[in-house]
């Protein structure tokens, strides 16, 4: 058997609303296992942009949670703080989806093009690529790349939606479109995106782009 | 193609110490995408029994969460109140696990073999069974089917935990051993069940045991 990549999962918390998409978090997590990677789990801790209500679809008043014991319902407990992960410890990076990563992983969700990162999140991602090591972006978390990375020309899909994909060329990044099933690769960045349920429509083929993303970033690991 | 076969999904919440076990609920609902099926998620319209902090594995002080609005992060809000689905709505149904299926949706957590089941949970696998039609069982949620249908003598499988297999067979079920990338099927009262994270240890054995429980359940139906 060949060595164990060591791979990070960056969550946002868990439901689409305002953390995670789960289906897309255990999806990563599943292709992973079955490809024998060993997951670091993390999220920042810190409080979640807001709550919303999954059956409502709206804001839930002014609960609070917080974004790295949420994260934890996803990954049984096993989740570390983003602060406490270098580069160095890991052979490959992937960020899934989900409106919490435009809400609390960096601020796409208010603030469009003006977005600003988290910091930890930011220098995780910087130092993986600076050492080459690939990168994984699901469904909305291309923007976190188009944000960190946009200076490189980073190549990127988040499916066909016409104003998502003008921000992230207008972050630098060349937007390209793909189908939900499929991925984009960029060679040269050593950066990997799928649309997942920016198109959806259901679990199935969100689940066959994410295993070719994971498929993809192992590869070059 | 052969007539989409309908089957309903029952939650308990969104996190395996309190609700349901997301990676369970999820690979269910994903192999009956890739099988075509049509799925009715449901969930009791209840407060949970308590909110555990998935960091630390303890209860987070007196928040409130209600299951189908928390199980609704898990389907993207296409969820509807158990309350509201009958028998004659599905041609099968499945239950995945987590503790909230052994604490919101009976009480077996707190009550051992003196459980309760939420009524409405328990008219839905009654009806079921009465008409014929096949159900799963994923992880802990076999205590429901055991105390639902133990005076049928159930086959059931949680694993090999001897306790918990015990009370099955208190209350009427028979236990068989099974390894986490197996099922049991008891053909006579078309019952399917999967030890799941009951033994885990990682999500890819834990998805090979629920793709072939959600097979056998759609193959009964």
């Amino acid at each position: 058997m060949a060595t164990q990549k060591r791979v990070g999962v960056i969550l946002a918390g868990s439901g689409y609303l305002d953390g995670s998409e789960i289906q897309e978090a255990t999806l990563t997590l599943l292709f992973l296992d079955k490809r024998g990677a060993k997951v670091t789990a993390m999220a920042p801790d810190v409080r979640q942009m807001h709550v919303v209500d999954h059956v409502r679809g709206e804001p839930a008043g002014s609960e609070a949670r917080n974004v790295l014991h949420e994260a934890a319902r996803i990954t049984r407990g096993a989740i570390v703080d983003v602060k406490a992960v270098k580069a160095e410890d890991l052979d490959a990076l992937i960020i899934p989806g989900g409106y919490g990563a435009a809400k609390n992983l960096c601020t796409f969700a208010t603030e469009g093009v003006k977005l600003q990162v988290n910091p930890d999140v930011e220098r995780l991602v910087r130092d993986m690529a600076a050492a080459g090591k690939p990168l994984g972006f699901v469904c909305i978390a291309p923007v976190i790349a188009a944000k960190v990375l946009g200076a490189k020309k980073v190549k990127l899909t988040i499916g066909n939606d016409p104003a998502t994909a003008a921000a992230l060329n207008a972050l630098g990044a060349v937007h390209v479109d793909a189908p939900v099933d499929q991925i984009v690769v960029d060679e040269k960045n050593r950066v990997v995106s799928t649309p997942a349920y920016m198109l959806g429509p259901t679990i199935a083929p969100v689940a066959a782009g994410i295993e070719r993303l994971v498929g993809a970033v192992l590869e070059m690991a």
